[in-house]
Protein backbone atom coordinates (compact mmCIF):
# COMPACT_ATOMS: atom_id res chain seq x y z
CA UNK A 1 0.00 0.00 0.00
CA UNK A 2 2.83 2.38 1.10
CA UNK A 3 4.49 3.53 -2.64
CA UNK A 4 7.48 5.87 -3.17
CA UNK A 5 9.02 9.25 -0.64
CA UNK A 6 7.28 11.26 -3.27
CA UNK A 7 8.75 14.24 -1.45
CA UNK A 8 10.36 15.42 2.02
CA UNK A 9 9.19 18.84 2.45
CA UNK A 10 11.27 21.63 4.36
CA UNK A 11 9.78 24.54 5.71
CA UNK A 12 12.00 27.66 4.83
CA UNK A 13 11.55 31.62 5.62
CA UNK A 14 14.07 32.50 2.49
CA UNK A 15 14.29 30.48 -0.58
CA UNK A 16 17.33 31.59 -2.15
CA UNK A 17 19.20 31.17 1.04
CA UNK A 18 17.46 27.57 1.34
CA UNK A 19 18.33 26.13 -2.12
CA UNK A 20 21.95 28.08 -2.10
CA UNK A 21 23.43 25.10 -0.42
CA UNK A 22 21.57 22.51 -3.03
CA UNK A 23 22.10 24.49 -6.23
CA UNK A 24 26.01 24.56 -4.84
CA UNK A 25 25.89 20.96 -4.30
CA UNK A 26 24.92 20.28 -7.99
CA UNK A 27 21.36 19.27 -7.48
CA UNK A 28 18.80 20.51 -10.12
CA UNK A 29 17.22 22.89 -8.06
CA UNK A 30 13.68 24.78 -9.64
CA UNK A 31 12.66 27.84 -9.96
CA UNK A 32 10.20 29.18 -7.00
CA UNK A 33 6.70 28.75 -7.86
CA UNK A 34 4.16 30.73 -6.13
CA UNK A 35 0.85 28.75 -5.23
CA UNK A 36 -1.87 31.22 -3.66
CA UNK A 37 -3.99 28.16 -3.14
CA UNK A 38 -2.17 26.96 -0.40
CA UNK A 39 -0.34 29.52 0.78
CA UNK A 40 2.86 28.68 -0.31
CA UNK A 41 6.42 29.79 -2.92
CA UNK A 42 7.95 26.05 -3.58
CA UNK A 43 11.19 25.29 -5.01
CA UNK A 44 11.74 21.70 -5.99
CA UNK A 45 15.26 20.31 -5.43
CA UNK A 46 15.34 16.63 -7.48
CA UNK A 47 17.27 14.23 -6.59
CA UNK A 48 18.08 11.04 -7.99
CA UNK A 49 15.70 9.07 -6.46
CA UNK A 50 12.96 11.35 -4.92
CA UNK A 51 12.57 15.04 -4.42
CA UNK A 52 12.92 17.70 -1.28
CA UNK A 53 10.46 20.32 -1.74
CA UNK A 54 11.42 23.49 -0.22
CA UNK A 55 8.44 25.96 1.03
CA UNK A 56 8.09 29.72 1.99
CA UNK A 57 5.18 31.39 3.09
CA UNK A 58 2.97 32.94 0.72
CA UNK A 59 0.03 35.24 2.09
CA UNK A 60 -1.50 36.11 5.54
CA UNK A 61 -2.44 32.73 6.07
CA UNK A 62 0.11 30.65 5.71
CA UNK A 63 -0.30 27.07 6.67
CA UNK A 64 3.16 26.77 7.31
CA UNK A 65 3.45 30.18 9.35
CA UNK A 66 3.10 29.18 12.65
CA UNK A 67 6.09 26.12 12.03
CA UNK A 68 8.16 28.89 11.15
CA UNK A 69 7.27 30.91 14.53
CA UNK A 70 8.26 27.84 16.18
CA UNK A 71 11.15 26.76 14.55
CA UNK A 72 12.30 29.66 13.05
CA UNK A 73 15.50 28.24 11.38
CA UNK A 74 12.85 26.51 9.33
CA UNK A 75 12.65 22.45 9.33
CA UNK A 76 11.12 19.17 8.16
CA UNK A 77 7.78 20.10 7.76
CA UNK A 78 6.11 16.87 6.63
CA UNK A 79 7.31 13.59 4.28
CA UNK A 80 4.54 12.70 1.34
CA UNK A 81 4.09 9.03 0.49
CA UNK A 82 2.42 7.85 -2.71
CA UNK A 83 -0.63 5.43 -2.63
CA UNK A 84 -2.62 3.70 -5.37
CA UNK A 85 -5.73 4.03 -3.43
CA UNK A 86 -5.90 7.41 -0.96
CA UNK A 87 -9.05 6.38 0.39
CA UNK A 88 -8.42 2.66 0.94
CA UNK A 89 -4.87 4.00 2.15
CA UNK A 90 -6.67 6.37 4.90
CA UNK A 91 -9.25 3.67 5.57
CA UNK A 92 -6.30 0.77 6.32
CA UNK A 93 -4.12 3.79 8.43
CA UNK A 94 -7.21 4.94 10.18
CA UNK A 95 -7.97 1.33 11.34
CA UNK A 96 -4.93 1.52 13.02
CA UNK A 97 -5.56 4.72 14.86
CA UNK A 98 -3.64 7.12 12.47
CA UNK A 99 -5.88 10.36 12.72
CA UNK A 100 -6.82 11.85 9.41
CA UNK A 101 -6.50 16.38 9.62
CA UNK A 102 -9.31 18.00 8.82
CA UNK A 103 -12.28 16.66 7.63
CA UNK A 104 -11.10 13.47 6.46
CA UNK A 105 -11.97 14.16 2.91
CA UNK A 106 -9.34 13.87 0.05
CA UNK A 107 -8.63 17.61 -1.06
CA UNK A 108 -6.48 18.79 -4.10
CA UNK A 109 -3.03 19.07 -2.64
CA UNK A 110 0.12 21.35 -4.39
CA UNK A 111 0.69 18.35 -7.77
CA UNK A 112 -2.86 18.72 -8.02
CA UNK A 113 -3.49 15.17 -7.08
CA UNK A 114 -5.82 14.26 -3.86
CA UNK A 115 -4.04 14.41 -0.40
CA UNK A 116 -4.68 13.60 3.53
CA UNK A 117 -2.67 14.19 5.95
CA UNK A 118 -2.30 12.64 9.34
CA UNK A 119 -1.71 13.83 12.73
CA UNK A 120 2.08 13.92 13.77
CA UNK A 121 1.58 12.32 16.85
CA UNK A 122 0.27 8.62 14.95
CA UNK A 123 3.59 9.42 12.72
CA UNK A 124 6.50 9.50 15.60
CA UNK A 125 6.59 13.16 15.79
CA UNK A 126 6.54 13.32 12.18
CA UNK A 127 3.21 14.97 9.71
CA UNK A 128 2.56 12.13 6.82
CA UNK A 129 1.31 13.41 3.86
CA UNK A 130 -0.25 10.59 1.50
CA UNK A 131 -0.88 11.69 -2.43
CA UNK A 132 -2.56 9.77 -4.68
CA UNK A 133 -0.23 8.52 -7.43
CA UNK B 1 27.74 15.26 -6.46
CA UNK B 2 24.57 15.13 -4.74
CA UNK B 3 23.26 11.68 -5.20
CA UNK B 4 20.38 9.62 -3.60
CA UNK B 5 18.46 10.28 -0.64
CA UNK B 6 19.79 7.14 1.15
CA UNK B 7 17.29 7.58 4.55
CA UNK B 8 15.40 9.98 6.55
CA UNK B 9 16.27 9.06 9.96
CA UNK B 10 13.75 9.17 12.49
CA UNK B 11 13.93 9.40 16.16
CA UNK B 12 11.50 7.20 18.56
CA UNK B 13 11.21 5.91 22.02
CA UNK B 14 9.80 2.85 21.43
CA UNK B 15 10.51 0.66 17.99
CA UNK B 16 7.89 -1.76 18.19
CA UNK B 17 5.40 1.23 18.27
CA UNK B 18 6.92 3.39 15.90
CA UNK B 19 7.04 0.26 13.10
CA UNK B 20 3.33 -0.57 13.59
CA UNK B 21 2.06 1.80 11.63
CA UNK B 22 3.91 1.40 8.51
CA UNK B 23 3.89 -2.78 9.05
CA UNK B 24 -0.01 -1.71 8.99
CA UNK B 25 0.64 0.20 5.84
CA UNK B 26 2.26 -2.78 3.82
CA UNK B 27 5.64 -1.16 4.17
CA UNK B 28 8.85 -3.88 4.25
CA UNK B 29 9.82 -3.46 7.94
CA UNK B 30 12.83 -4.80 8.96
CA UNK B 31 13.62 -6.34 12.28
CA UNK B 32 15.23 -3.90 14.95
CA UNK B 33 19.32 -4.14 14.92
CA UNK B 34 20.74 -3.29 18.03
CA UNK B 35 24.31 -0.87 16.91
CA UNK B 36 26.13 -0.39 20.45
CA UNK B 37 28.99 1.71 18.55
CA UNK B 38 26.56 4.17 17.56
CA UNK B 39 24.09 4.14 20.83
CA UNK B 40 21.31 3.37 18.34
CA UNK B 41 19.16 -0.02 17.28
CA UNK B 42 17.43 0.49 13.80
CA UNK B 43 14.54 -0.47 12.17
CA UNK B 44 14.21 -0.57 8.26
CA UNK B 45 11.54 0.75 6.86
CA UNK B 46 12.43 -0.05 2.84
CA UNK B 47 10.17 1.89 0.62
CA UNK B 48 9.93 1.83 -3.32
CA UNK B 49 12.58 4.15 -3.75
CA UNK B 50 14.27 5.23 -0.25
CA UNK B 51 14.75 4.27 3.36
CA UNK B 52 12.70 5.34 6.32
CA UNK B 53 15.04 4.44 9.42
CA UNK B 54 13.52 4.30 12.62
CA UNK B 55 16.17 4.95 15.55
CA UNK B 56 15.79 4.35 19.32
CA UNK B 57 18.46 5.14 21.84
CA UNK B 58 20.40 2.14 22.63
CA UNK B 59 22.92 3.00 26.02
CA UNK B 60 23.80 5.57 27.86
CA UNK B 61 25.12 8.18 25.87
CA UNK B 62 23.07 7.75 23.05
CA UNK B 63 23.11 10.25 20.19
CA UNK B 64 19.09 10.78 20.25
CA UNK B 65 18.66 10.98 24.05
CA UNK B 66 18.53 14.96 23.84
CA UNK B 67 16.90 14.81 20.33
CA UNK B 68 13.93 12.72 22.55
CA UNK B 69 13.89 15.20 25.53
CA UNK B 70 13.22 17.61 23.61
CA UNK B 71 11.05 15.96 21.32
CA UNK B 72 9.24 13.18 23.21
CA UNK B 73 6.68 12.13 20.56
CA UNK B 74 9.90 11.56 18.33
CA UNK B 75 10.40 12.98 14.88
CA UNK B 76 12.57 13.77 11.94
CA UNK B 77 16.14 13.83 13.61
CA UNK B 78 18.42 13.96 10.08
CA UNK B 79 18.27 13.42 5.89
CA UNK B 80 21.06 11.46 4.62
CA UNK B 81 22.48 11.98 1.07
CA UNK B 82 24.66 9.25 -1.09
CA UNK B 83 27.69 11.27 -2.50
CA UNK B 84 30.36 9.60 -4.56
CA UNK B 85 33.39 11.37 -2.82
CA UNK B 86 32.94 12.47 0.73
CA UNK B 87 36.00 14.92 0.68
CA UNK B 88 35.30 16.68 -2.19
CA UNK B 89 31.10 16.91 -1.19
CA UNK B 90 32.62 17.88 2.51
CA UNK B 91 34.66 20.81 0.60
CA UNK B 92 32.33 21.81 -1.57
CA UNK B 93 29.66 22.09 0.75
CA UNK B 94 31.67 24.06 3.32
CA UNK B 95 33.10 26.51 0.92
CA UNK B 96 29.23 27.55 0.55
CA UNK B 97 29.51 27.88 4.27
CA UNK B 98 28.12 24.28 5.85
CA UNK B 99 29.76 23.50 8.92
CA UNK B 100 30.94 19.96 9.51
CA UNK B 101 30.41 18.67 12.80
CA UNK B 102 33.08 16.83 14.53
CA UNK B 103 36.36 17.12 14.11
CA UNK B 104 35.77 17.44 10.16
CA UNK B 105 36.78 13.96 9.41
CA UNK B 106 34.63 10.74 7.83
CA UNK B 107 33.62 8.54 10.64
CA UNK B 108 32.58 4.89 9.87
CA UNK B 109 28.31 5.26 10.11
CA UNK B 110 26.21 3.00 10.97
CA UNK B 111 25.67 1.16 7.36
CA UNK B 112 29.93 0.57 7.55
CA UNK B 113 30.44 3.63 5.66
CA UNK B 114 32.41 6.82 5.51
CA UNK B 115 29.99 9.94 6.86
CA UNK B 116 29.88 13.42 7.99
CA UNK B 117 27.06 15.24 9.29
CA UNK B 118 26.57 19.08 8.74
CA UNK B 119 25.11 22.06 11.08
CA UNK B 120 21.01 21.67 10.89
CA UNK B 121 21.35 26.21 10.72
CA UNK B 122 23.05 25.52 7.49
CA UNK B 123 20.39 23.44 5.91
CA UNK B 124 16.92 25.31 6.84
CA UNK B 125 17.11 23.53 10.04
CA UNK B 126 17.55 20.35 8.88
CA UNK B 127 20.37 18.03 10.23
CA UNK B 128 22.18 16.56 6.94
CA UNK B 129 24.25 13.48 6.96
CA UNK B 130 26.26 12.23 3.58
CA UNK B 131 27.84 8.79 2.96
CA UNK B 132 29.85 8.14 0.15
CA UNK B 133 27.85 5.56 -1.34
Amino acid sequence: MLGRLNHVAIAVRDLQQAAAIYVAAGADVSAPEPLPAHGVTTVFVTLPNTKIELLAPLGEASPIARFLERNPDGGIHHLCFEVDDIIAARDTLAAQGARVLGDGEPRTGAHGKPVLFFHPKDFSGTLIEIEEA
